[in-house]
């Protein structure tokens, strides 16, 4: 995507062909700054305190952080070592998992000394393939949003609603749930986009907003409270979010708040879908409330946040009294009953376990 | 309630019988500040800022407001002039224009000389009774937590989600959602309260966690994303919000993602209660979704918040893109079908017109 008329994704390897380049996005909106990974480490480091986040561009990272290890040690001791080092960075997306367990499948059987190289053509090819996935999702979602737009009156936009940061920052490229907006935008359909806020981070605010201004594409800003009332009045006409897992029954566990919104619009008798590149799904889990484990974070992502005064100088305040403890949740869980359909890189298909076996057959075998 | 070993109402008449006390909640929880109000012009300035916010603080606010304007000007329509404009300052509390309407039936058939005296006298006794009547709603409401708690393991507290501010400071004392807890605690009943922060304006950070923290009760703060998932967990024995206006059939219009709350707490058969006094129903009213005004508040509350910095200064910070427009609507509407119960200060009945009417028959003639 571009950013300032200069295309970007959201990680890429360096010029020199060794290290790896992110966009630090604990500091955007603010600020647009490029950070350098050398290290298995600052790969970790960057994958725990979210300076990467969104579930296809942690597996990537995670990717790449196996390659910068093996630059130290390549045993497979060590890649083992590292590749569970990686998984524990973030418990709740599967990607992560997925990714490491791919490159792990590739490099084992490999004698120490080849790794490596096959390790960074495996990164790249994870990354091209999240591409093509990604913007195979855009494809089949924009159709969803262009038979919306059949029905709306004249000049009318299609307003979208969506939960967190599932654009491209949080993929490679294109994005899960904003990559329909994005090719929607393509196919010249008006369309508006209600972005919550999502505390306690606010990648709403902080990442979905600063793409969609980056991409001249009409929103909104609202609290993660006003989804519901938008609903009953009419002003949203499908909600598309994403899924860092999500189960082979249907069940989607995705940024917390998500399932409020789900139960708003099926309240409302709104649309609710989520984008997902098939390897979101974890197989190996049906129920979803009571089988994903949910990451507990920090109490000071909820009693604090980040916001740039006046003068441009950014501030960490607190908002609450100094003896009030928070507890902090990331995920909350779908249910699949909520979920209107699923838009996946193979089609768009219903959140039950029949829906994704039909576009997933291998996986019934 | 007590500050610091002191007890304060939220509004008091000053020591010399003329000038009103507030605190001004838009510094809490950071500063602890008392404004002295002297004209009425200065009380619409409280209520339009929200120095003083809360149903039923408003309407004492305004109470209170008509006896400093009366300071100036007695005559007929001076007086009916500034009632038009303290309603004005608000539009979706109910109280507001049931306490300046409750001024004007006792003022306006006095001759102006008599109509100042009258006024502070009246104000007085909104007051009284909002203090009265709140007292009565927490006796009600403690008797569902005792309930519930009988059914508790021993030793566990019972664990209660609250959205926004309907503490003592959102009334002259006691409050409407938190009386409940406040009497509950004196039962020696051990409670435990979800605070939900409250987008935008932080009401529960601010406010509710604040009081809290004051009368040493254990609490959470939380995300407003959050309570659905805690719901889906069992961590939550029962929801008590308040209402800014009540319609004759038992919607409940209150902040601003009240309505989510409701949903989460029916999808997974956690009871929903909201605690009123008997003033803030409107019995014009039966569709709260389709008639209650929901006030439209400035973007600059969602686009920016205060909070406190390391060395205890506070900053007015910005969270989003300056290209980012947001919109704002103050409240929600949570259909009566999802509310459990009203706790009213003559008891707890249905959220519906039958039930209403069995607490208030008198509106049935």
């Amino acid at each position: 995507m571009q950013v300032n008329g200069q295309a970007y994704r959201s990680i890429w390897l360096a010029a020199d062909g060794v290290g790896v380049e992110i966009i630090d996005q604990t500091r955007l909106p603010f600020h647009f700054h490029i950070v350098r990974l050398e290290s298995v480490e600052q790969a970790m480091t960057a994958i725990r305190d979210m300076l990467v986040r969104g579930a296809p561009l942690i597996g990537a990272t995670a990717a790449y952080g196996l390659c910068l290890g093996l630059r130290q040690h390549a045993t497979t001791e060590a890649v083992e070592n590292m590749a569970a080092q990686l998984i524990a960075c973030r418990p709740t997306a599967i990607n992560l998992r997925w990714a490491v367990e791919r490159m792990l499948r590739l490099l084992l059987p490999l004698p120490p000394e080849q790794r490596l190289a096959a390790a960074y053509h495996e990164a790249g090819r994870i990354c091209a393939e999240d591409v093509a996935t990604n913007e195979a999702i855009g494809r089949h979602g924009a159709t969803l949003i262009a038979a919306i737009h059949r029905n709306k009156k004249e000049g009318q936009p299609v307003n979208i609603l969506t939960h967190c940061n599932a654009g491209w920052l949080a993929t490679v490229d294109w994005g899960t749930a904003l990559a329909p907006v994005y090719k929607a935008v393509e196919l010249g359909i008006p369309v508006h986009v209600w972005v919550d806020e999502t505390r306690p981070r606010n990648q709403g605010a902080s990442l979905t907003a600063w793409e969609l201004v980056a991409a001249h594409i009409p929103h909104h800003l609202i609290v993660d409270n006003a989804g519901g009332h938008l609903m009953q009045h009419g002003q949203v006409d499908c909600c598309i979010v994403g899924t860092d897992r999500t189960t082979a029954s249907g069940d989607v566990c995705n940024k917390i708040g998500t399932y409020l919104k789900a139960l708003a619009a099926r309240d409302n008798g709104v649309p609710f879908y989520v984008a997902l590149p098939g390897s979101t799904v974890d197989w190996t889990v049906s129920d979803g409330v009571a089988e994903i484990p949910i990451e507990e974070r920090g109490e000071e992502e909820v009693l604090q946040l980040q916001g740039r005064d006046e003068a441009g100088t950014v501030h960490t305040v607190a908002i609450a009294p100094v003896a009030t403890p928070a507890v902090n949740p990331a995920f909350d869980v779908t249910p699949a009953r909520l979920v209107t359909g699923l838009i996946t890189e193979r089609g768009i298909c219903a959140a039950s376990r029949s829906g994704l076996l039909g576009l997933y057959p291998e996986q019934g075998q």
